[in-house]
Formats: structure tokens, sequence, C-alpha cells
């Protein structure tokens, strides 16, 4: 187990990992853990026990832990799919009280998506057992999302200096892009592109956050003008109750097959999903659409790796 | 494996079953499934995995599907009983997203009750995996309750071919019952009397696949009338909204003492499930009923045999 | 097995124990448990098959249960954790179908948290598998809970009679405090405070079989007066729709700094969890406060108890 892990046990926030550990550690064992699978699993942690705990449904992430736990011979023997709705926690029960009381079980890692924005890094201080969040409430942050998203570009550039990457959407409560920041901002080289409308522009945290790491970022509105020049195009979720993206008025912030024809031959699309209108269909076969594809596998290998070294002594 | 399944593996429709597969392959395969549940299960399926997601909620046939998995010693590794209110569909995702997703995590074989008339079929259309249908939304179908059906006249009679039936209650949106008549319609000599109210009668199309089979039926307003001649009573699941099973002025629809007297000695009394008041609770107790009995144990060795067939090379 | 679980094999109220069960089967039982825990777990119900059915969510006492299955090496082979709302119960299928039903899967336990009071015994009445009640509707029962909280204050004082026990706060629907005084009436010496508002004062029903039982008691309305006395101090939920324990116009029903510093040494505060304002968060620290670490040790042990009792012939 890494060092790293040692004195912190617990996966809650992007900022908590350190290029060396991501780059010697992380993104090779993810390339075992793709082995592990291809082989159909294997039985590492066969004596271990999961609790996958969801205040907020989480389909998509939720299936990718608990198939993670399983490709390595671990078992999940508690899930949740909507604790927020069905638990204590309706009844007025703090997340302390529920912490306390899971380990008291003897778990040997918990999976936890919580519906605050601190809500994972709240639940590590009270567990005794490792915590893994599956994804803070917007705009909190989604680590495990931005170890997935680090490694699917890795894994197109072979390396992650140099990157220029556009971000794109409603980026004011956009957790996965959030969270890429940071880990970016331990890398050399980088430049950003937030591709937003006027009221749901990148938050000032991150942009003080990346001058400090001094990664440059530029603002705009029009897609189109950014499509020629980035190695990823990173579209994030269209909030529900604004369509703004979609209202030309505004800019330009759907990718589209002009936007797939002004990219560079190879560039990636990629997306945390759900998508919805914010990437059109027929981007979907595009060699360079990985949304589908290498982020969803990129998500299997990262939960794999992350759950091998937490329960590895 | 069945060439069959083959060519198409997914389980989506009760059309795609041939009368060779049915007599030759699944109901022999159901006859084996039963001894291996009588000695408390096997191991064959040890290294298959399920995904087992419900857009609808079903507790009853999930849990006939997940056991089946049990018993042929194969792991449920993802189980959503309710990702129609849950998972990123909310959000406005695609089936076909999902699907794909799905997939890329490598189940085995992915059950899915979806909440659209043709949602399997279209599920099967994207999925890699085999895919079976737990059942679309109302008036589709629901392909592997038709195959318990079917088994359960099977091992009371021996044969279908000359089968006598009586469907029964609200057949327009029938799912059970429009799956059984394609099924039905591959046999020989085969009648079926559709009771029901005037304005839930069976579907025109469902009529015109059995005219185009040499399939009679007729319509009736009185089971009582009928009632006499059958080898099958099929009462169907009453419809919330409407109340007409109940009132007598439309006709007689209500499977009880009276019909019960009425029945052949070595007729059957089938249902669905599950029941309100269309059968009456004092006909529970008779032995020619089998709807708490013959058809739930069919219903787990129909699943079995499909998990056996499309999971064993 | 005991002698008693032959008989009638079901866990459905507290009244069902014996004292010299419960000293002499079930309280050695759990320390045993205790030592499995301590190893990790064991395969002794390796071929047993749990179903675990929730029509009202309890995310904590359905963890326990399956947890317990799985320390034992057992599986949960279904789970709903809100069968109510989700499953043909809300289509008005009966509990006695849905047990018939469930019945025919051949399951070899199955935990049932009904909603409704006396739920639980209903079930038992239709079911060949053994049934645990996982909790009635208040004002019912929670049989497993009475025996945790037994097996809790049987561990810090060495035996049950001449208990001192004040039960606190709306006691007339108070599930786990009715079952607790069921198993308190086998033992002697016992002496029972109840400290509530005059409008949730406990049953009556209750208090008919203390004084058959020859258990005294006696009601107040100011915790303070009564906690020098007793060594017990078992805080209950407060219900949701009324504030009156925070009244102190009606009297001192929270569990806080002044009434721990009027508690005895060897003392202890309970509270079946979850706690909401009842009892303040700084006695969580004291070392009597049990509430978040024996009663939850000890629900482990009793729940693992229970099923090797029950699924060892």
């Amino acid at each position: 187990m890494s060092a790293h892990f040692d004195r912190w046990p617990h996966i809650v926030c992007a900022q908590q990992f350190s290029r060396k550990w991501l780059e010697e550690e992380f993104l090779p064992l993810t390339d075992q853990m793709q082995k592990i699978v291809d082989i159909g699993g294997c039985s590492s942690l066969e004596d271990k026990r999961m609790v996958s705990f969801f205040y907020q449904p989480s389909t998509r992430t939720r299936m990718s832990f608990e198939m993670a736990m399983d490709y390595l011979g671990g078992r999940v023997v508690f899930s949740s799919e909507n604790a927020g709705e069905f638990s204590s926690a309706k009844k007025g029960e703090t997340l302390a009280d529920t912490f306390r009381v899971i380990n008291r079980y003897r778990p040997d890692v918990i999976v936890i998506r919580y519906d605050h924005d601190i809500g994972a890094r709240f639940a590590a201080d009270v567990s005794r057992a490792p915590v893994i969040s599956a994804g803070d409430r917007e705009p909190g942050q989604h680590p495990t999302q931005a170890l997935l998203d680090l490694r699917t570009i890795y894994k197109r550039r072979g390396s992650i200096d140099g990157l220029k990457i556009a971000m794109v959407g409603d980026l004011d409560k956009g957790r996965t892009v959030r969270s890429l920041c940071y880990l970016l901002g331990k890398f050399k080289g980088i430049q950003i592109y937030f591709i937003s409308p006027h009221n749901t522009r990148m938050g000032e945290d991150i942009k003080m956050y990346l001058r400090k790491h001094e990664v440059p970022f530029a603002e705009h509105t029009d897609l189109r003008v950014v499509a020629p020049d980035v190695d990823v195009v990173y579209q994030t979720r269209a909030q529900a109750e604004c369509g703004t993206l979609l209202d030309r008025s505004e800019g330009y912030f759907i990718v589209d097959g002009i936007i797939t024809s002004l990219m560079k031959k190879d560039a990636i699309i990629m997306h945390p999903l759900p998508r919805v209108d914010e990437i059109t269909t027929d981007v979907d076969s595009d060699p360079r659409a990985v949304y589908l594809t290498g982020q969803i596998d990129s998500g299997l290998f990262t939960r794999m790796a992350l759950l091998k070294m937490i329960l590895t002594p």
C-alpha cells in the first residue's frame, strides 16, 4: 500500500493524490486491473466486505463499484440504492451516528454517495473503515471520476503534461470537471478552456486553485473557436433546469458534427454521463468519442485499483 | 446451447420460440432444473455474473430470476429494484446509453424490466450480453411468464395440443395472456375463449395472429358458460382503475365457488399474480388452483432453464 | 436446536422466549457469535439462503441481519429495501399470497419488516420457512431488538434479576420498550420507571402484563428524579410529530449532561436509534453510553445467534 494511504485511508477529494502516487502507483495498477477483468476476475479480496451506501441514487457509479469488488473476489455485503429516502436519515439521524453504527459491523470498506457537498469527507472523520466517496452532492467533488478521467486521457496520450483541454457546459456545479481541475493542477504545461454560458461559469475557488498552481485557463462561449486546438473536449451534464446550452444566442456549447469536424484527429471527447442533448448521438460512433467506452472501462479499473490498494496490506 | 440461441441470444418475445425448441429443449430442461432445486442447488454457473435491472418494481419476478441464478451457482452482481426512479433514466438518459454502459462491465446476462412496451427488444439491439426480458410495460410482452405458463399447462396435461383455454378479465392490457397466445399459436387443436368486459377486449393484433395461425377463438362475457368446457381458466389481473370485473351487469368475470363447481375435475386455474378480488380466496385450496403453487415453481424452473441455456457454452 | 424452536420456528414476539432459553441457550450463543466475528466470520451456514423482505425501510436493521448472515457464511439471495412501495403489495396483494409465493422458492429463512402491527405473526402462520420479524409497525413489537437489549444489559450487569430501569420518552408507540417489557417480565426483582409526557404514556396492555407477572412499575414525568436510582436509562425515539420531549413544562425527558451527572457510575444509557435530539451529543463520549457501541454489537451477535439456531439442525 502506498505511503499515502497509510496515513489517510479514505478517498474523498482529488487534492489528496500526489503526482508521484498517480504516476507510479495508481496508473500502473489500473492496467493490472484490466488484465484481471480480461481473465474474468480473481479472488484476491475474497475475504473482504464492502458496504455500498448511496444516499442519492446513482445506478452507474454504484454498479461500477460493486462490479469492481466482484471482479476482485470481494463481497458487497450490504447495498442501499436510496438510503437518503429510506434510512434513518429521513428520521433526522446524523451522518456521524450512521457511520459509527456501520463501523460496528466491521466492514472492510464503505462506499458512500452522500447528499451534501462535503459529506464523504465528514464521514471519513468518524469512520474506522476506509471510506471511498462515490460523489458529493454538486458542486462538491467526485474523486474517483477524476481519477478515471485522468486515466482515460493518459491511456490516449501517454502523458498528462502538456494537455490542452476544453471543459464545456454548465461548469458552476460540475463536480467532475471541478475534481479533474484539482488533479490537472499537479501536472505541467496544462491549458484549460472553460466554455460555458455566462451564468454557469466555473467557480472562483477552482480558478484560484489553478492560478496558485500556475495552470493557465481562459473562458469562452464558443466551443467552435476552441475545438481545433484541444486534445480533449470534456462535455458536462446540462443542468435540468436550464436549457441555455441549446440556446445559440449565448454561445456554442454543444458537441455535434460541426465540433467533431473541427477537432484534431487524435483528440478525444469525454462526458461523465448521463448524457442528454449536450452531445448529439451521431457523435457516438466517432472513434474519438470515449464516453461510452474508454471512460466506462477506466471507471471499472480505477475502482478496482483503489479497492485493491485500500484492502491489501 | 440450442441453434435458436446461437443466432439471437436474447429473450424478448414469445414469438421467437419454435415448437421444436419448446418441446425438445426447453420443457425437458425445466425438469432437470427441478431436480437441481430438489437437491438444494448446483454450481454450474459459478463464474457467471447477472445484472438485474428493473425500471419498474416487480418483487416477484425479480426474486424468481435472482433465486434461479443462485440455485445454479451464479451471482447477481448488481440489482436495482427501481432503476426508473433512481437511475440516470430520470435525468433523461436513453436506454441505449444505459445498455452500452452496462455492457462495458461485461456481465454474462442482463435481466431487464423496462417501462416501455418494446423496451427489452430495443435493449437487446444494443447489448452484447444476452438480455432477458422480465416483462415489458403493458400491453407489451412477458415472455418468461408465457414459458412458465406453458410449462404449467404441459405438466398437468402432458401436452399442449388440443388445449381449450379461457382467458378471463381485462385482456386488452394483459401482457401475460398476450404472450401466451403467441406461444399457443405454435400448437395444434387449440381453442381459446376470451372472456372480458366490452371495453377491455383482447387486442386486434393478437386476434390477427391467431387467425393467421388458424387458432379458433371466441369472445364471451360470461365465464359460467365457458367454464365447463375448458382445460384451463386463466384469470388475469384486474386493472386498478376499473372495477368492471365485479360488476355483474357486464357479465361474469370472477373465479369463485360457482366457477369451480362448473369446471372439469382435471382442469386448472391459473393467474399471473398479484391477485386481488378476481379470484376469491376460497378457491385457493382447490387442488385445481395452481397460481400459488405450480405456476410459481414453473417460474423458477423456467428461469433456471433459460439461464442455463444462455450461459452454458 | 432448542426444544422451543422445534415447535415454532418463527421469531415474532418477545413473549415466546422462556427464561430458560434466554439464559441457557440464547445468551451463551451470542458470545460464541462474537468470537466468530472476531476471527472474521465462518462458513457454518454456507448452503443457506435468506430472503430479506422489508415493507418499511430500515437501513440499520436490514444491515444487521444481512451482515449476520454473511458472518455465518450464508447468502442473502434476495433483498428488498422498500417492498411496501415497490412490490405487489401496492397492487393490493395480501401478505398471505406474498408469503406463499416466497415459500415456493424454498428459502431457508425469511426476515420481514411488515407495515402492520401484527404482520410478522400473520406471515409466520402461512410460512413453511422460518420467519424472523425485523420489527412490526409501531406500536407492535421488535423481538430481536428486545433480545439485543437484554443481552446488552446482561453483558454489563452479569444478570437481569434485580434490574432497575427507566424507560423514557414517547412510550405509547415504542415497540422496542414494549418488547423489552415482555422479556423483563420473565425475570425477578425488576423495577421499571416509565418517564413520559402525559399523552404518550405506556400502553395499558403492557401494564396489565407487568401486573400479571408481578413486575412493579411507576410512572413519572421527571427523569432527573429517577436517574440516580436506576441501572439503565432507556431513551426511546421521539415521535416526529410531537416536540413535547423538549418542552420542559411537561417534565424532563431528555438525556443530557444533567442526567449523566445524576446517574450511577455503573449504569448504562440505551437507545434503539435513530437518535435525534432526545439524547444530546455530548453524552456520546460518556463510557456509560452504549447506544452507538454495545447495543449495535449485541444486535449483530443476537441476529447471528438466531440464524444459527434456526438454520442448524
